[in-house]
């Protein structure tokens, strides 16, 4: 393989930056030439595309969010939206692919494989929620940021002894809750991958307040059960009357500087994705498992379940078969006092 | 005057437990005793109320919030909850108080004064919206905060050129809108203090979109004006059709590690406080004026206006004097592009 | 087993306060009694020894170093020393020991196991230079902190046009060189795992400036290689004309409010050591391999190398058989420029 | 004046890219043409000139350096290297030039001015030692990067019971020693516009440890002085026995995203040299005093001594007539438990 292109899909990720840096970079010193791809599949729908070199991804390392930027683009579901941003390929001479984004993104780049232009997906989401990989590119990230939030909240909780509702990201997936929520001491993770009893809740805020003489209380609720603004809503109906406040951390969790691991993981990556283009497969995705690189199908395994199936109309349904640690929620509340 | 008490009252601040410091440090070296009072003057009534050394305030530094914690206290405005803290503070042999908080916390400084225990007030809150000094003790570590995470956002917000309006904190004042405004290069920034237009707005993004090509809009709403989401709703009425997020910034505004700024501002105010208590001083606020303590009537000047006033049912209303720097909104809109 | 006792020993890493929290409320919640030991083996010997119950690690989740104190304490090598301590132990009905630290202090624990005091390891050291983990409690935070460090040295380096050597901690290992310097996208980590050729470095960084065209040039070294004043002395003998300077990160890198996940794996390694302990079981190290909590002979396995050896002179001698990712060295020269 | 060059010289300090995009937007807006020059007085010799927009300035708010590059240029002083600049000037149609740097950089920005282009000086330093203003752009950032890397140095001080002595910078200037050290609580602050006593220090050290019973000593040491390896030799040889550690904050003070404060002052001042080079004005200085921006003689005035004299060879001396805030060292004396 001569020529590749590089894009990133789906929402944007701190860390991104690190992995389209390696494509290039790792692409360059293998003799290949590298195009970067704007806006995703949008941007090569419409021939977006322009050449890199190593030059052009110096001093991006520390930058959140994509300097390709990004876009959802649900026409590349289609056939007629492949088929135009395969045209935009052949006219560069791009013979492969690095898709860097969420699941949604590896629907894509199947698709491309499948017509003949490999394609490997890089996971890049906040979420932690592909399978396929340990952990996301992004997600140390948004834990970070998370943590940091909840640590300057707990300030005003404990001045003021209040109970603080802190809803964080995640789409369906609680992780981020779940590290969040351990660094930080929460006195209960709400996540979607558990059930919870909104009365249970209620009598532990009271109990901390009123018998273990607690002097704040902060309950993290993943987006993935419900918003803050409607968990604190339920917990007054279920009879709470603590001094409770309701904080949604919102989109700073998507942003800022990529942490190290980060940005080592998306370096190790984006270098792996050439490997294998090189060899002249496609169809994979990179993942991380106990502490290796793998690549594994990228629609998703027998074992982890298939990552994507169809509605009777056709429609793309994304399976999310990502399973949350457990084990961390029982931890967290064997050291919750 | 011997022994002295201090307090924290109203919202945390960060930087408040600097200031506390500095009062137990300055205090102890002049030869006084030092009593902390607990949640502001709810403590002050119940009685919780201990001595303090010098060694009581290490490593207290560099943590947010108030580890003497604080509350709201309606009650001391009346005369009743005023005797119920003096009888505390009789029975502790206190002389004189320094009152750390908000405009709510000077009017029982003043009550104090009055019953013929001196109190000195120290401005923290993170608003700057109180008179008699330039910069009030928590606002530059809010701005920091609001910075930051702005700068987070504009990394979605660019890659994936969208609109995104912040609502950050401030109560009547649009300081932290203005600073963290001007500091992001925010699009626009709305505030109290300035009237806006939001078909201007509208056009605005409009224009920014259309003709001068951005690839983003960041808008800071102060809470002062209405809600972010609320300003997001009148957009779409106005007939924004931009890709619309809304983020607002919330609590942690109110936490986090002090700046420096705030570490050395609060230190410097402990100080002189202690220094008025000690000549005997009382019913006056510290300041900060052109880079030099001052101190001034605590209900406020006549130039800068009263900053109480009652109403016919003898209400205590705060009048909000405090006046936003319209050179700096003036500044942002000749360096938006 | 009734009762147990918590120390930290060695150099301080952020994390262990997490881990001391840990230990504290998952033994409270097993229904054990917990003591805190000041200061480690020092304070063992000293008898500086205290109760503490779930609320005495309350609000420490964020703070670095360790309240515990540490210090070095050599004499607790001689038996003598272990006597001493374990009288203090006896005194105070303790029946066993987490011991959070570095690989000194993982003798200590041996010798206390063998005295009848089953005593737990858990890996406390920003040098991840222990063997049975992947990952020392520490680690996460000392990369983020020379990661912030080197990205600040960057915009010098990059608006001056000078090269920097950039003297990062690790003691023997490279393990914080190669993640930092990856992670801040450093032309060249030099490793004490892997020789270097200084003919060769100045020709690189010649190349860079003459031939590439950078702009600017950053080498990491990790301690274990030599000092940065002496790395740029001797490239300045071997000819380097470039504009060098030279920054030791120093002790920075020891402090500092630990990362989200050192926060969670102490706070998981913690909860591990005490369940090790109400089993009865001693002489183990908790440690984390591919992403799950294990725990291994204290003193090393026959296939990792054992960590201690005696001298003829009957000195102990630590192993440190710890092995570097020569992959991530690799995959740094594939993306440098 | 219809076209105007910018540049950065000196040292690099955080805030010079918010200054920057200041003079290009503001410049824009009123209808002037802006060029940036490369690498400070050397580019401007050189050529190294290009126009720029309102566009290129986006996305460098947050980020530290000058990606104008800079350089110091001794050639300058001479009028060889003055006439060499104009000619460039010329060439390119530039009539009026911004300067953003120290006072090095503002002996050049005079001679053009009175060879006829008229320039103002923006003070860019981080060492805060210029006449003409309260505050230099990127002191603020210095102050916070000086004092995060203290916090974190003061918990392994803590946890080690240990002496630390921590180099901050500053040239000949005291005020980064001096805001870092009261915002950690610095138990000394040795400035070199103090003079001190290595036996009081000792003493001092002395009576910490055993009389008042510290846990942990920390000593700031500005640059200005001596350095911190020497200061700590010093303390050893006048009889200090404690564990004494040197820790110098290098370079990493010099980068880093500029603090809000920094931002704003930079913007603020960048947009003022506009307005005074399109009144026609040159040879001055911007400078913000009590709140207020001001300008003043670029080589200084009567009343603060003047910024250059000339030695009898013809070489330009800085006089450095700023003067420290000794209220401030009193400040922290008094706060020293």
């Amino acid at each position: 393989m001569k020529r590749i292109a590089v894009l990133t899909s789906g929402g944007d990720a701190p860390g991104m930056n690190n992995a389209v840096r390696a494509v290039v970079r790792k692409a360059t010193s293998e003799g290949m030439e590298v195009f970067g791809i704007n806006r995703g599949y949008a941007g090569m729908v419409e021939g977006d595309i322009f050449p890199m070199d190593a030059k052009s991804v110096s001093n991006i390392l520390s930058h959140g969010g994509t300097f390709l930027k990004s876009a959802r683009y649900p026409e590349f579901a289609q056939l007629e939206g492949q088929l135009a941003g395969i045209e935009q390929l052949k006219k560069h001479g791009i013979e492969g692919v690095v898709v860097i984004g969420g699941d949604g993104s590896y629907h894509g780049a199947m698709r491309l494989t499948e017509h003949g232009f490999p394609a490997i997906g890089i996971p890049g989401t906040i979420d932690n929620d592909i399978v396929g990989t340990d952990y996301t590119i992004g997600f140390d990230t948004a834990v970070r940021t998370a943590t940091e939030a909840i640590d300057k909240i707990r300030d005003t909780s404990f001045s003021h002894g209040r109970t603080f509702v802190v809803e964080v990201m995640g789409r369906n997936a609680g992780d981020i809750a779940l590290w969040a929520g351990i660094a930080t001491g929460a006195d209960l993770i709400i996540i979607p991958e558990e059930p919870f009893d909104m009365e249970a809740v209620v009598a532990n805020v009271k109990e901390g307040y009123e018998v273990k003489k607690k002097d704040h209380f902060i309950i993290v609720v993943a987006e993935g059960v419900m918003s803050g603004e409607e968990f604190a809503a339920k917990m007054r109906e279920a009879g709470d009357t603590s001094d409770l406040r309701v904080t949604n951390l919102g989109h700073i969790q998507r942003g800022g500087s990529p942490s190290p691991r980060d940005r080592v993981l998306a370096s190790w990556m984006g270098a792996h994705a050439v490997e294998l283009l090189k060899a002249g497969r496609g169809g994979l995705a990179v993942g991380v498992k106990n502490e290796e690189l793998i690549e594994s199908p990228i629609l998703g395994t027998a074992e982890e379940g298939a990552l994507f199936s169809l509605t009777e109309e056709g429609k793309i349904v994304v399976n999310n078969p990502h399973k949350a640690r457990l084990d961390f929620a029982k931890l967290n509340r064997s050291l919750a006092r």
